[in-house]
């Protein structure tokens, strides 16, 4: 029965809490999901520089898992301040509530058996700490992934010109110019896209994925890949 | 390569648009994914009263759809409003709010190639319509499920006492008692509890699904079902 509704008097139009809504458990626990449909999922969170190579790395890792017949689903911050974060732009409680709205929906994403492959700058450590805490509260896997390419290398890359109107004062705020990035300090993988390739890079996260048992062991695919 | 830090000057705390952020084409396109992991993805959403069902068809559903091997998620609005939506409350502005980002993490979901199943009460058709929007605009099926329950037969199940603490004046704004549920007036799929058991509303949502080629025909289950 739902009950999405109720909120005690005077905090209609105050926010509210969700203190009179209680949690409906389904049918199927995660466990037995996961048994299922025979995946696990996990939060990939992909972090680094404006031009630092995340999306590329993201895309190349989507494939390669749905390669191996597992579900995998890419949350691209770009792509989501289309949709879902329209409404938030770049000031630093706006990118803390971008971080956590995809981290509740990358969760969501994990909890029904899929890789989510969460990428965006998420500039700030307070805010990937938030949302590493929003997967360890649900039991949910997640990794953090430093994507380490050197400022001076990604605004020499500069695909679209945005460092180089940043610094001309043309945007306001950009992650690396006039808007703080605090790396990651102890992140769950570090990649150097300046030292190795895409190909390289993907296949680290996949052997990430597989220490944390989201995906099967090597010998597993392996034999199964194993012709004649 | 991400950008998903720029905006135009002046816009740093205001809300910022999205401009200036490009959208990213991960590697596999939709319909790659879909032949890929051999699912579609849908978004069935069901809205009704409090107490009308909804939870419980959902649930089911959930449940059924796992059991074909194909792989369901349920949104439940209740839940929901614990982490994505809890900066939300109950004033008409925030359900609309409620219900836009439980449209727009459906949608993905059903990108994805899961069968998204939101449930939650969204009593203004207004907001029913931007959720539709938002599939229509992005070519993935929506299903709309009206759970009709009559507003006496929710209030005689009451399971919680929240329609009696309503009429005490306890609770405001609560749907059916002091706040509007406007009915749908063209679902795609009506759903009666109080005239059918659960298993059957069940199968008019699988029906449903076969016909809009989101599930494999009935025929072909058969088949695999059948046994020596």
């Amino acid at each position: 029965m739902a009950l999405e509704t109720a909120h005690t008097n005077g905090q209609a139009a105050s926010g509210g809490s969700a203190t009179e809504v209680t949690w409906h458990q389904g049918k199927l626990t995660r466990p037995a999901r996961w048994a299922m449909i025979k995946h696990r999922g996990a939060t990939v969170w992909l972090t680094g520089l404006p031009a630092s190579g995340k999306s590329t790395v993201a895309a190349g890792l989507e494939e390669r898992i749905a390669g191996l017949g597992q579900p995998a689903y890419l949350l691209d911050g770009d792509n989501l301040r289309h949709g879902l974060n329209a409404d938030l732009g770049f000031a630093a409680e706006d990118r803390a509530e971008n971080v956590r709205r995809v981290a509740e929906v990358a969760r969501l994403f994990a909890d029904s058996g899929t890789v989510a492959i969460a990428s965006l700058i998420s500039p700030y450590a307070a805010d990937r700490l938030a949302a590493r805490r929003i997967h360890q509260d649900s039991g949910v896997p997640f990794l953090e992934v430093f994507v380490n390419t050197p400022l001076h290398e990604c605004e020499r890359r500069d695909p679209k010109g945005l460092y180089r109107r940043a610094r001309a004062g043309l945007i306001a705020g950009f992650t690396g110019i006039d808007a703080p990035y605090e790396a990651p300090v102890r992140p769950d993988v570090e990649l150097r896209p300046t030292e190795q390739g895409v190909d390289e890079l993907v296949t680290m996260l996949i052997e990430a994925l597989r220490l944390k048992g989201v995906l099967p062991a090597a010998g597993v695919l392996a034999v199964q890949a194993s012709g004649p």
